[in-house]
């Protein structure tokens, strides 16, 4: 089978570079000095019996962060970044995610690892198991384990193509036994670019112990990392030759299980060695990349392009020797290699070289020009041992030392995470709310798929418990009728009003005459003409005290060229609040006020609002808490209203209104007013939302004095609007007053089995 | 207190005509030959205990007719068509409303008079002993009810301008006392205009008894008619007084229970005239309008509007003399009226014609000089007596029988009902579903409102059970995430495909370059590129046969003109059929053929058009189950593609198709082929909606040959979209095959209990 002439199929050219990646990533949490976290995995995490994203591996103290798998490595690295802002986050704020692989300076006596402590009691047994074989020590090494498949549509195209294989399946599986074999020949090289354990911290090697002549390439990578005996042999010439010997070697004792087998590449399929003689290999799994450093991740996107690329290369190039030779030829000189000084070339500079050219050769038969830069780029390295990562870190080394790399490294990534602490890291560019759903998704250990990013479509699913979530809290536990009848002004307002709660008096009109021949009705009343489909306030207009024929004339048309039904309602007179209700019960209330700023005496309105959308707070498009405040035209006639421009300077303490509306969404500020109201008040809110039959709902409550007890059949309130999809971020990160954190209660609604 | 200066007050003004309204309509059921009906009370209309519109009077074939209350005057005549209809519809098609207030010719045996088949057994009883008091025979007669209560803003907008009263309750009760004693006096006029009962048939009354010297203007509000004996005699100076007297009456037996107290207009409360008390006087009810044989409803709109205007002049004008003279009065005159011979003036004419330029005084003071017309025009039958109700009964009654009468109309007014049967009388501006839905609504005795007309927003009740209803078949029994899934193709297709049903492949783009790198996957294959959010088609290109880069350039750039997002996929060969999924059960199948004609080698294709748009299923805007096909340019571009013009004359048998798409929106044939199918199809098309979490789907599924048994996991089906709002009435009216009565189905998802 020449794989090299598949893969310049045409049927085969535009699926070369599909494929699946996941990661796992080991970090030790350790105190902002250096020390061992001498704390428990975090509670606020979860039951890690069961958690999709952040587990322990050996030790208390060493977490591992679990990506799910993804068609990109953009993907892939997004999903570790969220988990890592999520797992840093959920930490006390003395500690951090250690970044190298090599353990900070561990306490002297083992007896202070602390084994994780994991429910399952053979898990523990295992560890305590490898404790004793391996040296707790050893165990304390941390790593990334990159799973790669090629996409099924790639393997399947390659199939179609070739016609020496009967089936998919064995096909794969052989593809991927070849790509193991010449990884293992080859990755020497990936050792070499991305090796980052050059040097161990003192005790780190028990005394009288063999050691690696710091500084090397990587120690973990290398026979004095963590590495099966000597006498642990397994062939790769075919799956049954792989699976038959790890068998027998558990059998014979030689491992205690069969995932203590540590390549540096493991074929995979089901859980188990032996469910591969069943399944065949899906993926496989890359277990010797370092700790980048230099990385907030741990690893670079660029590192596992070209891994990728890398692979590709594995699949298409002939292997030259037996399996075995080819193996034990591979082994020897990554073991040179990582024994090798980190500012030294390798001895084995044209292989080097050769790789490289053939992998441009490669990218260039098979059309992929564009990938062809990087791996230029890459291939630099070769020539300049200083600029790869174990050089770069051996440059700044002191004493033979990672201790203040690690804490310098360290710290700086936990500031990264805590800075923007609304934000979750790789999902800045969805809705506010849904980053803040979907942080409180993975720290409490809820599978998340994203079905639709643009459209803020989630897949949360706990066992066998799954639930669909749009724009954070549209989900499965309110009924289709409910957004419907929120919708539409007219019905909220009959329902509500059937049911007993004070709302505007009013009519819908459908043409101008209607509207005109109502006039008398209202002429002398305070009340407010807008169409049935309030779009940001367009179209209001607000009478307090009565209107002439010409101006309630002309707020009709202004209405009608926004809407087909117009409504005219009483105005009512009061403070406006929004309550949000979920699971009948208020979870908090907030006051808007129209964006606004206020004088100092001294600088321009425009000064003023500049100064004011420094906040970090403020952002654009639902990604912050609060929205810039913006100088457009419905701005300026609002500062006209009040005898202003944007270049008058208002007088000290006052205050000078942008917008008539208070929405935030229009540089509204947000005061969160919550524990400011007496139940009587709530209690409306929650019954009124009730009577809409809804489970989660904001609801504007105009209040004329909140000092005064709020009754269901007076004037002491009037409900104006329900909302079906209210807005959530405001609320958790107000611009005065309490966060509430209202996507956790959207979780408890929806998996409430998570938190009994 | 001057009630003729309040209501000139300008506060007033606006609210001088709202009131509101309801009717009660008796009518016999008879044969189309005008024998009294021998069936029972229709089965499919439920218990009659608690039927809201539909219940029956004295005899088991007299129907009444119940409306809900209305603001206008239209909604009461709407609400009267609509029940109409339905109560036609529900009954045998060898039977019809008898169209008179007199009976048809009744048995000669009083035994074959059915009472009324009621559950309560009081209910029994008390028809029991009124056919033994006043002869089954006299409660045969049928009569309108009408209803009618000033609105509450006209009341308390004359309350507050009086300072008279100190309650709003004594005060109002004072007005409808003064109107009540003010109809009794002048009721003669409404005896005069719409009396029409002017003949009895033979045997109506009993031989021997006393009768009057027919033809009269109404036998029914004559002392002939329905009445009590001439020893009941109530008060109406006060509230106080009358219930008083109808107490003692009932105590002493004189009455058996309130309700037998028959005026021709009674002060309503509560329930029972003991409410009164504590209620007030909350509305009139008029009990003295004869049917209407001229109109198929039994009343005109005009009448009514009549009768609101004579009821606010009753208002305005005073009383000359003591309750009780006034009354007294009032009666002998209508006695004389009622008795009178349909094709005389009135003696008293100069009182009519008092009252007729009182009335236009009125009017005109009060602004209201609209409504003169009217009442001028009712003014000119007290000098033409043959063109009141009775006169014209009385010109075309045949020796001295109302039987020809009563069968020619009753047959005219029974065929109108059966007309167009998919629509609902009264509300054919609503789309089609609801109107059907409203039907049956109406059928079952469930209650309903229509909170907004335009939104096809319905609310129905059953006791304590409130659901509501927009477009049909949007309810509480989805959840909201589920039309949310269904709007999103993709996330649509990706749940459906992780739960293992078959999808197109496809990608989903949202730039032109993401479309145009994906261009080698599927240059050679047959796909569809469409808009993420399709719209009647538009934006859709179909490549069977793959594409050329140009074409699929354009088809992208057509895409992306009507959604920022594109969807590529695999093109599906097969028949496309719509599953319509209601409570797990497949209702109903169809096949949808894009619009065309079958040429005869004769017509031209506008001919052919023409005269398949004559089809009386043929409508517009989902007002008709099938839509009149277009000759606009989408249309014209189709026929070109086939080599035609619409001035092209197809062969015979040959079609042309005007439309790609099948929509029956556009234009399309609708095939039901429900019974076509074996269950496998069914059941894919069940697993599929129910793995979307929905209660009501319209799944559209492509199957290549539907002879071959459906899998789930295999290539026999596709599932292409689905739909969370699926028309229904389509399924309802096809253009062949079986109809399928969906609502109902809706109806008893929404309750069960009325269905056990």
């Amino acid at each position: 089978m020449n794989l090299k002439k598949l893969l310049q199929k045409s049927n085969v050219q535009p699926y070369l570079l599909s494929a699946r990646f996941g990661l796992e990533k080991e970090s030790q949490r350790s105190t902002l000095t250096g020390q061992l976290a001498q704390t428990d995995h975090p509670e606020v995490l979860g039951n890690r019996s069961y958690h999709p994203y952040i587990q322990t591996d050996f030790s208390e103290t060493q977490m591992e962060l679990i990506t799910p798998v993804s068609d990109t490595i953009t993907g892939v690295m997004r999903s570790l970044s969220a988990i890592h802002d999520v797992a840093i986050r959920s930490m006390s704020k003395q500690e951090m995610l250690w970044p190298l692989s090599m353990p900070p300076q561990l306490p002297e006596k083992d007896t202070e690892i602390k084994i994780a402590k994991l429910d399952q009691f053979e898990a523990v047994l295992y560890r305590r198991y490898l404790a004793k074989e391996y040296g707790k020590r050893k165990q304390m090494v941390s790593g990334i384990h990159f799973n790669f498949e090629f996409s099924s549509e790639l393997v399947a195209q390659l199939f179609s193509t070739q016609n020496q294989y009967a089936t998919l399946e064995t096909f794969k599986t052989d593809l991927y036994m070849k790509v193991s074999r010449n990884y293992l020949r080859y990755r020497w090289l990936i050792t070499y670019l991305f090796g980052a354990s050059p040097v161990s911290e003192e005790g780190y090697f028990v005394e009288g112990e063999e050691q690696p002549k710091e500084p090397v390439r990587s120690i973990r990578n290398s026979s004095f990392g963590y590495t099966n005996h000597e006498n642990i042999k397994v062939s790769y010439e075919s799956l049954e030759k792989y699976i038959h010997d790890i068998h027998e070697m558990v059998e014979t004792g030689l491992l205690s299980e069969e995932k203590e087998f540590y390549a540096p590449v493991r074929p995979r399929g089901g859980k188990q060695v032996a469910d591969l003689a069943k399944t065949g290999i899906r993926y496989v799994e890359l277990r010797n990349l370092d700790l980048n450093p230099f990385s907030r991740l741990g690893v670079e996107s660029e590192a596992l392009q070209f891994i990728h690329l890398f692979l590709l290369y594995l699949l298409w190039t002939d292997e030259k020797e037996s399996a075995e030779e080819w193996i034990v030829t591979g082994n020897l000189l990554n073991e040179q290699v990582a024994l090798g000084r980190p500012d030294s070339k390798v001895s084995i500079l044209p292989e080097g070289e050769r790789i490289f050219s053939d992998m441009l050769e490669m990218l260039e038969q098979l059309g992929l020009v564009e990938e062809k830069e990087l791996v230029a780029s890459y291939s630099q390295q070769l020539y300049a041992p200083e600029t790869t990562i174990a050089g770069k870190m051996w440059t700044i080394i002191n004493e033979n030392s990672n201790q203040e790399l690690g804490i310098i490294y360290g710290q700086e990534y936990q500031a990264m995470a805590h800075e923007k602490s609304y934000q979750l890291a790789g999902f800045e560019n969805m809705e506010l709310s849904t980053q803040i759903l979907l942080f409180d998704v993975i720290q409490k250990g809820i599978q998340v798929e994203i079905l639709d990013e643009q459209e803020q479509f989630l897949k949360l699913s706990y066992q066998d418990h799954i639930e669909y979530v749009k724009n954070a809290n549209m989900t499965s536990k309110d009924s289709y009728i409910v957004p419907l009848i929120m919708e539409n002004k007219t019905v909220t307002k009959k329902i509500l009003h059937e049911a007993g709660f004070r709302v505007p008096a009013g009519d819908e009109f459908s043409t101008m005459e209607q509207g005109l021949l109502a006039y008398l009705k209202y002429a002398d009343k305070a009340f407010v003409i807008k169409p049935k489909s309030t779009n940001y306030g367009l179209g209001i207009s607000i009478f307090k005290e009565g209107a002439s024929i010409e101006d309630y004339t002309e707020a009709l048309t202004l209405a009608f060229k926004e809407d087909s039904a117009v409504l005219i309602e009483e105005f009512l007179e009061g403070t406006e609040y929004r309550f949000f209700v979920i699971n009948n019960k208020v979870e908090a209330i907030m006051l808007r006020v129209p964006a606004n700023v206020v004088g100092d005496g001294r600088r321009t309105i425009a000064d003023l609002v500049a100064e004011k959308n420094l906040d970090p707070l403020r952002g654009s498009d639902h990604r912050a808490p609060l929205e810039w405040i913006q100088l457009g035209d419905v701005e300026k006639l609002m500062l006209k209203e009040q005898g202003y421009t944007i270049d008058s300077i208002p007088e000290k303490g006052q205050t000078a209104y942008l917008r008539e509306n208070s929405n935030v969404s229009t540089g509204g500020d947000s005061i969160d007013v919550t524990d400011d109201f007496d139940d009587s008040y709530k209690q409306i809110a929650v019954e009124a939302v009730a009577s809409l039959g809804a489970q989660i709902c904001g609801i504007d409550l105009i209040i004329p004095d909140k000092a005064i007890k709020g009754t269901k059949d007076s004037q002491t309130y009037g409900i104006i609007e329900a909302n079906f999809n209210p807005a959530m971020h405001m609320h958790a990160y107000p611009y005065s007053g309490t966060g509430r954190h209202l996507t956790m209660e959207v979780l408890k609604l929806l998996f409430p089995e998570l938190f009994t």
